[in-house]
């Protein structure tokens, strides 16, 4: 299989570059009979757009997408579904001093010496607007998973130094960071203004959560939910870790402690994020990602050429001074693409099964 | 692609339950001619065999290896490498109580809403004693990767709330807790002996490093080598959370600070922890994964039963108050699996590359 | 993916050479619940088995199959299956003349070209042996299909130039040819009789039928039912050709004629062979398979050494002048796997699908 | 994995429908560094499109295609490929009757019993017109195998009836027929003329031949060569049969006649179609494929309505009365993107490999 594919049954293919005429996706094993139409899949773009807040880049992507097949008279065929976005605003000047020198911190070292050549027009196919292409399909994903009760959000439970407690998912969509509690978003704003000044950038951590799971999604034993959500997650730009419940928070935790009781009321705790044994419980599905601060700043940073030449390197050009803002879609996105992929496998694999046993949440 | 099966190109299948008459995988893409005998899977199994110490399992497990085929005359032939072990110690009687009764925190409530039954002997599929044949098929991986230059090695980090700061690698396999510093193993072994009086359990965080590798392994965007290895380690039981590099720490980090610079005479720090855009940069690739604490412990605790009533379990029978302890080689095994499929995958596509570009490491 | 696994859903891993010491399997993706034991398993191979007729090989191959996994008090778990048959008969001495000789029409050319190296005693991994655990596991298809009301069986249609008709499945597995009518073995025998005085061999015609198969079976555009079926066929050692329903004679045929008509009582005819698009009708699935003669016989044939030089060949040893007269139990196998694999398929993406309109037969 | 995939390392994805919007494709696996462009992929569709002669569909498909991606400064960067072809001309009026029918020997009947509905517009997703993008991405296929040195051709071998031996390679592209002997094309033509006064169909018989291998490629046991090769090829719209060198007729050849010899000058006869074991010998891979005459039609013919009522069908509109004569390009794509996965597979494993033993053509 090669890397442009994410899932088995439910698979999403992409292409595209940042600079190039346009980016794509193939969403295969899609369920006939959805309602699906391009309206819905743009709502979830127009979340992830940047421009919409002065906190985030400001190149221009009105990223309108087209459904090419698999929707016929306004519900999926069960064919493969072809998805476009035409790239129109994309202003190749600003890179070609890039040309033969590498960005610290960025792929264009690792692409030159995997490929021996590579696109240095902005980030090629690195760049993290190849993810637009993953909320797309991440959306046809998640109308499926609504209509068998299934709810994939998320939110910044990080930025940078400062931690954000939960307050509300209605406060979530209300502001350019998906930020939960509508009272710290000032803060959030001055924090961000100051580092823009110091021409810096920060990381951020992001929370996503499955509500509606039915228990018995993942395959063990090397397709866990687990493995496969962390799987995911990480294939996102900037993603330098994952965390499933409480995470490395576990390490330091007694058996005692961690350990989700259950009662015919239901669990006593979720210490576990929902996933016991690689296989969902029902209890919501958690999972936290930490992003890295982009290292396309304009401070000036130490690199070499391609001919081995120590060089000073300055990203120009509109950059997101904090990744981590625009990732809340994406990670929501990858979460939904694992699920309906594993939704998928289990009832490829158990339909005879009927579980006398009650089902706690 | 099932859930037994890790890999796409180096791949991995395996089967055998804990109180089964044996476990067996089968390694399927190993390249000819590599020198391969027993003795050199054993010796990676034995380093992962409970009884030990007296801080692991003491259940016996001899775990002897045989290989079945692809290998003639010492050296692999390029076809299917199969692998046995068969089990020797396994007293069933240990587990009968527990037929109608879902162990908190266990992977038997899971299991039974996914297929309707369970062997519910041990930890059946679930158990950890699966690992053996992740190490055994791990070997083989090391020993290519030997041929090329790379060496994959792993320790532990943390044991519960002691964090433990690397000194060693000659310490790691001088003590029982693949512990890199030999002053602090008494501290680790009392904390222990306190941990079993109490009855309870506690987490730890390994640490695995790779080193000698060429830049240019990961396949972006999805197969990025970071999102495998986490899919590898997170598909080990018990795992919660993995990181690359610095991990969680990154997201308050500047990317001022968080950048790694390059000079003619190499990178200046290693903060990606050997990842760029998803491939590996040269630089040691380091990983972090947090071990929750078993809730195989012999505190009792809230459950139901399968028919929804509540119950009190205790976990009898012969148990690791710290899997963490045993799960340094799985970690490692894990690691050289994904680099293993990953070279192959590599060479599939850029045989032809020819980089004149300095290697930095 | 490896080319030692058959299958996407329903999955089967094979391991073994013929003068190794086992061969085994893995099967993964069997639904949970289904009664399985070694004697249902043993029973296809018996039929499979040189030596219950003097004109099959006089090879004594007991193969006794174990299942080590995945079955818990007489039924599937549904985690991975492990079989292993235990080689007992080997014989070594048989073909040490031939290490460096490249037995003509043989693959000892093409392994040695390929791996550089092969394990030259019998057939090492290509062997007509490696085809056991492809019935052990096609067994196991074949009890699940069952329970699905869907029935594969196979027969000879063709021996060397002499044609067979269908008589009635009763006789099929009361001759050693799994030939389809009575009045026809002795004819047969003494052909074979005469085939062995000449020290010569002769191809066969297989013809395999799958009964009670629903509509809708079938992944379009690459994976469909008839693409993935002739893969699975001619996969088999020795195995040059696949029809499906008309096959060859469909060239010279008319549209008006080819074509199955459909009325309220059922298709009128089955020119198709079961498949139209890709997709099963719901009528019998027919294909045909062509196996060329065996390259081991005993006229000695013109061939090189691995130094280039020419040299005769005679293959000594014990062979069959016929492996299509085995080939009936392997080609059932192949595709009752592949229905397995895409019964599992067509589960997985289309569960919602009510149809009002009637199934024809 | 989804039906709409395939190639294991060098992966064509497709989507689109006959009358949607767009056909399109993603490639990926392609090596960097090959040059390529819109001219030579428009090159080989060329070949294929309908309205070159009076013999074939008269419905005008300009068929222009786009690289998306993947290609920069005229060379593959290695990353996924896009290819995109807007429909131009559809007239979807020509459609309307058949919304409640099903056309027999059509695959109507059972997308609609596997998806509870279909795009009834044309053929939908199982139309001919698919394979444009089978073809376009075929032809990267071929650009690289050619810096390889290997050649992929093919030619029609029978037009119902009429057996076609092989004249020249330079007759093949002359004519509507890619018929290797310009002797023969006035009696096709006469043929087709009356086939069309007969308002009816025929079948074809087509031969596809790769010269230039290297010996090595496939993977045994499951995916040798020759049947991923049946894979691909029976995955082409209409075909019911799939022979490797002498095929059918193996079956009543001798073992000592089928068998083909070697010397040091070389093989004495390529019986086998240059395949042994399921890997490639050197000789070259010779395919015969047997495609059904079309059931589209104006005969009338018996079908039922989605209610199961009996009704009479004219497949009116615009269609090939043979559809055989354009598959030539399709065959010729379909063995080059085999050979391109498995040179890559091959690659993956056996890079070490050195042989000595000279290699025989």
């Amino acid at each position: 299989m090669s890397g442009n594919t994410f899932g088995k049954l439910f698979t999403v293919t992409t292409f595209g570059e940042s600079h190039g005429p346009a980016l794509g996706a193939i969403v295969d094993g899609c369920p006939p009979g959805l309602a699906l139409s391009e309206a819905e899949l743009q709502r979830d773009l127009d979340r992830r757009r940047p421009g919409t807040s002065r906190h985030t880049t400001q190149r221009r992507e009105p990223d309108q997408v087209r459904i090419l097949s698999g929707v016929f008279e306004g519900v999926t065929t069960g064919t493969a579904i072809g998805l476009l976005i035409e790239n129109t605003d994309q202003r190749s000047k600003d890179y070609s001093e890039i040309k033969d020198r590498f960005r610290p911190a960025h792929a264009d070292y690792t692409y030159h010496h995997k490929y021996g050549l590579r696109d240095y027009r902005g980030g090629g196919r690195s760049s993290a607007r190849e993810t637009a292409m993953r909320v797309a399909a991440g959306a046809i994903a998640k109308q499926y998973l609504a209509t068998q009760g299934i709810r994939v959000r998320g939110y910044m439970s990080q930025l940078g130094p400062l931690e954000i407690d939960f307050k509300s998912w209605a406060a979530v969509d209300d502001n350019a960071f998906f930020c939960p509690d509508p009272e710290r978003v000032p803060e959030l704003e001055a924090f961000m203004d100051r580092l823009r000044r110091d021409q810096d950038s920060v990381g951020a951590k992001i929370t996503v959560v499955a509500e509606g799971l039915p228990p018995g999604l993942g395959e063990p034993v090397f397709d866990r939910l687990d493995a496969d959500l962390a799987h995911g997650l990480m294939s996102i730009n900037a993603v330098k870790g994952v965390e499933i419940g409480d995470g490395f928070a576990a390490v330091a935790s007694r058996g005692s402690e961690h350990r989700d009781e259950m009662t015919p009321e239901g669990f006593l705790s979720n210490h576990a994020g929902g996933v016991l044994g690689g296989i969902s419980s029902g209890q919501p599905l958690i999972a936290h990602l930490a992003l890295k601060p982009t290292s396309s700043i304009t401070i000036p940073g130490r690199s070499i050429d391609v001919r081995g030449n120590p060089v000073e390197v300055i990203t120009k050009g509109r950059h997101d001074p904090c990744v981590g803002i625009r990732a809340t879609p994406i990670a929501e996105a990858m979460m939904a693409l694992t699920l309906m992929d594993h939704l998928l496998r289990h009832r490829a694999q158990n339909p005879d099964v009927h579980v006398d046993t009650p089902m706690l949440r």
